[in-house]
């Protein structure tokens, strides 16, 4: 029977890690790491950085392995984000099964296992299932929140968080004045009617290449979308998080 | 100038702490431990323990002060709470006023002082004001999703995060499936419709008196309220947390 550990590790500061995730670590036969390939957000760097600075047990392995890549053709979102999962469910397998005799693995989860993860999903997918255990990691929102040193709620108030394609799709939702938004390539905020809104944005939130910005979103909003293309270019990647709150309604 | 570091611990579990917290924690002259009192949840215990669990710098001091109490006498509820606010920084004031040799100041944040946390707040109100930091923690959120081994939001779609009385006054709010509510001392889920509702509960989450239970609320909905009604006689206290996930709309 295959143990199969979530491990949250925050979002690319080393000094995310928990206590929690420091013994997990520690506690498995492997560690799977995916590789995204050359050009992509060099995560897999990170996640051997994290393995170096604090594995101290000698059994510990780690078992590299490709991501696949999602279909393009696919043109439903959901069934094309599916159809992954499945790919990257066998892939897993394969790599399991290479290490018949690792019964204790884990993988290591950019943020939170349950905050606009995959993990889990794709976890639900493996067969024999094996049995779980999650343990929570800082997420880029948090990392954004402490960085601007914001609260996200106002008092007694809600928030709600979405996707960049949703806000663009329907517009701001009704009944809640303050947002926070992920997975947003395409700076959706620029949908919006950016009076009386205020936005708090960053990119690469917790890493060392952390850039933030704030502001009305009138003025705010043109100058982030530069900030971020040019961050982009230099990098060659960009994960970035922005909270938008009405400040009159 | 004085410099505050308001630190996230996360949620009961000494493992929570993240590397940065404790390493914010030995960077300190002065740890601000408040007393809630007898008989209230004993968090003041439990920030003397992660102190004495983390602390290796011999100059870092703890000082204890005596929290405020709201005024039940104020009605309404955003007045009583900033008054309340401002009683707590006239301690806080006190305090530091009492080590003026200290320059370096921290208060140990329960969960992570960007959500529901009053912390911030009460930091503005310093006079002179300090430069801040603040160190995110695990959420009591985070401590319920890893629990439960679920996501909190459903592929590409929203949640919202509010409070217990918004939830009974206003009701399931437009737009959204999923909600996560906390502050909630009066379960109030059974103001709902409990239909095609599902839900994921947990009190005492991350702590070692950790209680959970989920399923259809029609069904799960009294017997959290049994078990929510049990353990606040047993412990003298309780807090408790739960997301709401609508299965059919």
């Amino acid at each position: 029977m295959m143990h199969l550990t979530l491990i949250g590790i925050g979002t690319g500061n080393p000094e995310h890690l928990t206590l929690q995730a420091i013994r997990a670590i520690n506690a498995q036969d492997l560690i799977l790491i995916p590789r995204k390939g050359a050009g992509k957000a060099d995560l897999a760097d990170l996640r051997r950085q994290i393995c170096a600075d604090v594995l101290t047990n000698p059994k510990t392995q780690l078992a590299e392995f490709d991501l696949p890549i999602r279909d393009p053709g696919t043109p439903d979102y959901r069934q094309r984000v599916n159809d992954w999962h499945d790919a990257i469910a066998l892939r897993w397998q394969g790599t399991l099964n290479a290490h018949p005799q690792a019964t204790r693995a884990a993988l290591l989860v950019w943020g939170d296992p349950s905050l606009y993860d995959s993990t889990l999903r794709i976890a639900a997918r493996l067969d024999p299932q094996p049995t779980l255990e999650v343990i929570p990691g800082i997420t880029s929102l948090q990392a954004l929140t402490a960085a601007h040193q914001i609260s996200i709620n106002e008092i007694g108030a809600p928030y709600l968080v979405t996707t960049g394609r949703r806000l663009r799709d329907a517009g701001w939702p009704t009944g809640v004045d303050t947002l926070a938004i992920m997975l947003d390539g395409d700076c959706a905020f620029q949908t919006l009617d950016p009076h009386d809104i205020h936005i708090w944005w960053g990119g690469y939130v917790g890493m060392k290449e952390q850039i933030t910005h704030a502001g009305p979103l009138e003025t705010a909003g043109p100058e982030i979308i530069e900030m971020r293309t040019k961050a982009r270019a230099d990098h060659g990647w960009i994960m970035d998080i922005y909270i938008l709150r009405r400040t009159s309604c």
